[in-house]
């Protein structure tokens, strides 16, 4: 199955680590995986372009099949192969809804973290004002002080919509991005033990972007 | 079952009319819905902050269940209600593929949408910049090119994955919402026959947004 599977991701991107870890959480290892460097612009490359005009990674192709959006690849796997791997959606009604809901809130989380780590990256020279950087910095600590009261009752096995879900597919990846780039466990203990409780995950481990053994600072005030 | 659901919702938006859409097409009807005012503020009322404390519509409760992301509510109603009206999520592979791909891609032509309708309310003013009102300008004719070409093939009873599904549950708000506020429907005739195609459907005009019913100048230069 997995040997007409293949993806195209950037080291270190919340969306790619998202397709690769329910890859392996669904058994489909032996995909042809390709690094692109997003330094050497190679997310604007032929290939990639061909595949998604957007020029944006992950690129996901099954056959063929092409998912170029990390959450419509990783709805997509869950669904085609249920009986394979972890079940990656859970069955009982109110742990589904909350699946759901943190998986989708997990995306806008990506978000509200890229703006305060890529400020500058986001917005030209010209055009930046500390007051909308302010902004940012306030949104993204309501957004992380929402989400501790989300990790508020995780322990082993059981995480952010109970056992290991798409919501931890968005979630963990999240989680890892904000610490890598500084954000203090001191101050955000829970998602820190949620961290620590998935960290050694053998899917996680066998996808953990190599870029992350080093550490990032754009969030080392937070 | 639609006596124990309710939804606060905010006319004219997107992402309220892809629940009511999916309530419909589940048979559904019969929710206590609530109509808030985003004029008045009252999605930052404490009736809304209770249940969704980022103060956003749309809010849908069943029993104890409180879904607040449009997406997450739509795709945990298709599965709790497989059986029962229209089925949104498709078996074939390569449609199921193809509905997830653009139902998650129209969440992003949401955001693009409202960039250049909405640049004045999201940008306070003295952080606009031509510029960068430019490049949302130019952002979102480039996706709306790239939505030209996905309504390529629309006909009768096949729409952007085959049969009616969630892709169109996101996928015709945006489009209504475009041509409201004023996108030419001759410089994008495929998306105009999506739209005329869809209009008259029973979901579609009984969860028309008041509003629509005189038309908004946003795009009109689109």
């Amino acid at each position: 199955m997995a040997e007409s599977m293949s993806l195209l991701s950037g080291a270190g991107s919340c969306p790619c680590w998202r397709v690769m870890l329910t890859l392996e959480e669904k058994n489909l290892q032996g995909y042809r995986h390709k690094l692109i460097s997003f330094e050497k612009n190679e997310h604007k490359s032929q290939e990639v372009l061909e595949l998604n005009p957007r020029g944006q990674v992950p690129v996901f192709k099954y056959g063929d099949i092409v998912l170029n959006q990390s959450a419509a690849a990783c709805l997509y796997l869950e669904n085609q192969f249920k009986s394979q791997g972890t079940k990656l959606i859970p069955d009982d009604p109110a742990k589904q809804a909350m699946m759901y809901q943190r998986m989708i809130e997990g995306l806008g989380l990506t978000e509200k973290l890229n703006w305060v780590v890529h400020y500058e990256f986001l917005v030209p020279e010209g055009e930046r004002h500390e007051a909308a950087q302010q902004r940012h910095r306030d949104a993204l600590t309501t957004e992380l002080k929402l989400w501790e009261g989300y990790f508020e009752n995780v322990a082993e096995g059981s995480y952010l919509a109970g056992p290991f879900s798409l919501a931890d597919v968005v979630g963990f990846p999240n989680a890892a991005y904000a610490f890598h780039f500084g954000l203090s466990p001191e101050r955000y203990p829970k998602m820190a033990k949620y961290y620590n409780l998935l960290k050694d995950r053998p899917s996680i481990k066998a996808t953990w972007p190599p870029k992350y053994l080093e550490s990032g600072q754009g969030l080392k005030d937070f």
